[in-house]
């Protein structure tokens, strides 16, 4: 088994309210791998340049993630993204992207690649998306996030590419525009009618709620006091939802239970992220962390039923 | 056993996508002791004129609500509030406010009202909360509401209030501008150590989350596909919240397990609340509906914890 995530290897300048880091290892496949990486076998398909060296791949190393379809391209740099966030931490304000070796990026997959059981086609332009999901012959889940330049920019494109995959993972603001629909609900059955079986709407600090065929979930997000950076919340928490997947199909048809303890594990993962910058805190994550956290989010959604004392005159 | 709501007993014109309402009942008391009457007897003081006729007073009587303590006011207007949404639904827009009588409101409680268990003070001026909260002698749990307008005009004095009761209904936007702290889970902190056992956060369509002394509680928003009107949702929570607290207190101490249960009875009926104009959604509920969407939103955030299958290389 295992997952495949295409998507940008990079390299992020951040600054946040507690601190700043001028040169740190990102880009959504790098979250994705690292966050999924905890469950199961995780396969990178993208470029870096020269510039990405042997303590960039050690990371993915250390965490045992195959990085064999990640092509380096000499004499040129890796994608590179700047970003401020302010006192709220909910907006990333992005102050530089140099798409550099990215810009010409579009994969051919290897034949292990395209066996995947698993696949999620981090936020690139939905043509290319699309291009790969043709390749994943052997996929029995795909799952795809974009961004709000590419509804802006590529919106007939993206609808089609959503028609193509299983899991569709948005943020909530992106998910209105996209559908121009303001109610959440109605927007979501919009997009599942294109064709996706699952879409998990990412709402920030609110957490996460998931649309499927038989109903609705919701996963708070963990309230923690401090959050250091929020870059790469969505595809850690799309990191640990899909690793989850992965590891748990085994040939069967995914089940509602199954997608929900996906979701708990992606928050929990996400949860983890924004506690440092980058993926600092998740390359030294550890299992029972995770095991941790996870039973807290059981603990902060439960409650029993119980007959209801009502008033005589109800009666 | 009964709940007692101080606040505002008002008309209404409303504006939403949905249509419109010129004259409309309204008031914080209102939408809370309609949506606290499911549960137990509910006495209202407030103050209304002359124009608050015997059709206003039959919506109170219909559900068995207590209204001695409502003083009419010969010759003089009731609270008049005017709003309007767009779109989003999640932001009211003033477009007239009339005080009238109850720009004068400065109740003195009838035996009855300082008797009641658990009491609500719906949002007004702090000195008036605090003055009303002085005269509870019989209150085992208390609990207040009130709004950015207090918190910009007469902070020291909502700060005091706060420490008078036991928990305090804020929204998100609320809290954050009390405690001038963006981080949710440390401002709650700041404002739990000003007295309260409890703080219940309002997050509009996302739900609710509640801070206790021992821990974290989120219930999320109903996925509704057509909000007609949001107004007092706010105060139906509230009254779903404190009615199921009156009804099962039962001479013991606010347990955890009770609070998650009452939270979640106040995210139903403030769902059903906003399904149609003002108070016309709660006038004609039932009980077998709320216990039908109680079971939902069990369905929604439930999810069973099992043996995590994890990577050979992190055994």
């Amino acid at each position: 088994m295992a997952v495949t995530v295409v998507g940008s290897v990079a390299f992020d300048a951040l600054e946040t309210p507690f601190g700043r880091r001028d040169r740190i290892l990102g880009g959504a496949a790098t979250h994705f791998a690292l966050g999924a990486s905890f469950f199961t076998d995780v396969r990178v398909v993208g470029v870096v340049g020269d510039d990405f060296g042997a303590e960039e791949f050690a990371v993915f190393q250390s965490r045992g993630i195959n990085v064999d379809d990640v092509e380096r391209i000499a004499g040129e740099k890796s994608f590179f993204w700047a970003g401020r966030y302010d006192n709220d931490m909910q907006v990333a304000h992005t102050l530089d992207t140099q798409l550099n070796v990215f810009a010409g990026f579009d994969p051919v997959l290897s034949s292990r690649a395209r066996g995947s059981r698993v696949t999620f086609l981090a936020n690139i332009q939905p043509d290319l998306q699309r291009r790969v999901r043709e390749q994943c012959t052997g996929a029995v889940v795909t799952g795809l996030d974009s961004m709000n330049y590419w509804i802006e920019s590529a919106r007939d494109s993206l609808l089609e590419t959503i028609g193509c995959v299983d899991v569709v993972s948005l943020n909530d603001t992106e998910v209105r525009m996209l559908t121009g629909q303001p109610n959440l609900a109605r927007a979501a059955r919009q997009i599942c009618a294109l064709g996706p079986r699952v879409l998990v709407v990412k709402q920030g600090s609110y957490g996460a709620c998931m649309f499927t065929q038989s109903g609705f979930f919701f996963v708070p997000g963990y309230p923690l006091e401090t959050v250091v950076d929020p870059t790469g919340a969505g595809d850690s928490f799309a990191g640990g939802f899909f690793g989850y997947l992965d590891a748990h199909l085994d040939e069967r048809e995914l089940t509602d239970e199954m997608l929900r303890r996906a979701a708990v594990y992606g928050s929990v993962i996400a949860s983890f992220a924004i506690e440092a910058f980058g993926s600092e805190r998740l390359q030294r994550l550890t299992l029972p962390e995770i095991e941790g956290r996870f039973s807290e989010f059981k603990q902060m959604t439960h409650f029993e039923a119980q007959p209801l004392l009502v008033r005589a005159t109800e009666d």
